[in-house]
């Protein structure tokens, strides 16, 4: 499995040749799953976003990871794109899994927007795009495949239910700005992989991708005891990790905490 | 704010004297609330926590922490006993709360029982405990504190529910595994706060608390930024930090996480 990390831009051509190049890298060197960063073709302001929006029909980063999925045989987890639907006023930031003949296998829409202050920076990422409404977890080359997207991270009941849903891997395509990424990045996505026993791919953009905003990068891949297989530099590269299954079972057999939730209880009481 | 470390052992009253010597210590240095370890009057085996065990009416432990919480005009929350139920075939492991004046402000009983395999070694904690079935919020001191046990950290849903309910504290008083918490104490303790941006003190047994088996320590006191304020070298001792609530108040301000959840949302869709 691998994780491409890049610096993407306003500028979607060089985005898609830059992110062409590494999934050719990631699948010559073995890799059977590719996953890239969110927003991978194109970061931009609200009007650039809206501007370059594709639809799942016609979009030209759409059909790009189609066929980067079908030339190399393998499952390309894509990122995430802004997608414009029939419709709808606003934008969608939309995970699109493409299997190894380039069909679409699932799309996930992220539920959780990144409208936030940092360092006095403002984000509002709802001025152009809707929150999705639906968690989704697919088959992809033998594996179960829990779908998030960046600030998604920061809600631990969306892995619950990916985790109960039966994943064994959730990618978590991302985009983190550097301060957020030094302080939260590795420790909420190592509590993902412990709590959920599960793998966690995460891709993430790296460096100046918006003018005087600098993300953190560090992609990482984590395994179910939580244990980083391989971490990223701070520059746009692969990362790639054996995930081995039996790891997985072994972990949830010995410690079976997911088994022993106790639903309900999950209620408050008053004080004595 | 203040969490005692201790090596609690089969010897109740040795593990009072050193209890009461640390809380001592706590109090006189200004802690205002102090924190104790998981099963910190009593560890051992079933049977010798079933002849341990106390009432709540009755026990000697329990008079002791409202005798101390009283004597130095302190919030107490006494990690956690083995607690006798009348009418009840197996015991609970609660947490108590007590006010300055000695009273009881709030109990919690384990609702996550641990029942694991770790490096071939068996814990069944069921074998003589049964699950608590309420999480509890209780107001102490001015602040809110939401109470856990140590493998409860493990389920997030938990720490969720106590967030929403208003916590401002979450108290994790534990007797982890060296194994397990060398690989996932601190992280865990940290994502709990970061996610639901709340203070946690987390006071742990250090060392050989039962023959061949070895606890982890390294008591910790996070903030809502997932900070580590202070510590616990591996021996008995107590660590400190100032609780400043106006940072509290300005991380949920300007990344409002806790306000941005999507409960609609929290249900899985069917893949495309």
């Amino acid at each position: 499995m691998a994780c491409v990390q890049l610096t993407s831009g306003r500028d979607k051509p060089v985005n898609l040749e830059r992110a062409e190049r590494l999934v050719a890298d990631a699948a010559l060197a073995g890799a059977k799953l590719v996953v890239l960063p969110e927003k991978w073709n194109l970061i931009g302001d609200a009007d650039e976003l809206r501007s370059g929006a594709e639809t799942l029909e016609q979009g030209e980063s759409v059909q790009a990871m189609s066929g980067w999925a079908a030339q190399h045989g393998i499952t390309l987890v894509g990122g995430s794109i802004t997608e414009r639907r029939e419709g709808r006023q606003k934008l969608s930031n939309t995970s699109l899994v493409f299997g190894p003949e380039g069909e679409l296998v699932a799309l996930y829409r992220k539920i959780h927007l990144f409208d936030v202050e940092v360092d006095g920076l403002v984000y509002r990422e709802s001025e152009a795009e809707e929150p999705g409404e639906e968690a989704v977890v697919c088959r992809a080359g033998g594996w179960s495949l829990g779908l998030s997207i960046c600030y998604d991270v920061r809600f631990p009941e969306l892995y619950r239910i990916l985790a109960l849903e039966g994943a064994q891997i959730v990618t978590v395509p991302a985009h983190f700005t550097e301060r957020t990424g030094r302080d939260h990045w590795e420790v909420l996505l190592r509590a993902r992989a412990i709590e959920n026993q599960c793998f966690v791919l995460a891709a993430a953009q790296v460096g100046e991708t918006r003018p005087d905003r600098r993300s953190y990068g560090r992609s990482l891949i984590a395994d179910p005891w939580g244990v980083v297989l391989a971490q990223a530099p701070d520059e746009p590269t692969v990362i790639w990790a054996d995930l081995d299954r039996s790891r997985l079972e072994e972990i949830r057999r010995s410690l079976p905490s997911l088994a022993s939730r106790q639903p309900h209880a999950y209620r408050r009481s008053s004080p004595a």
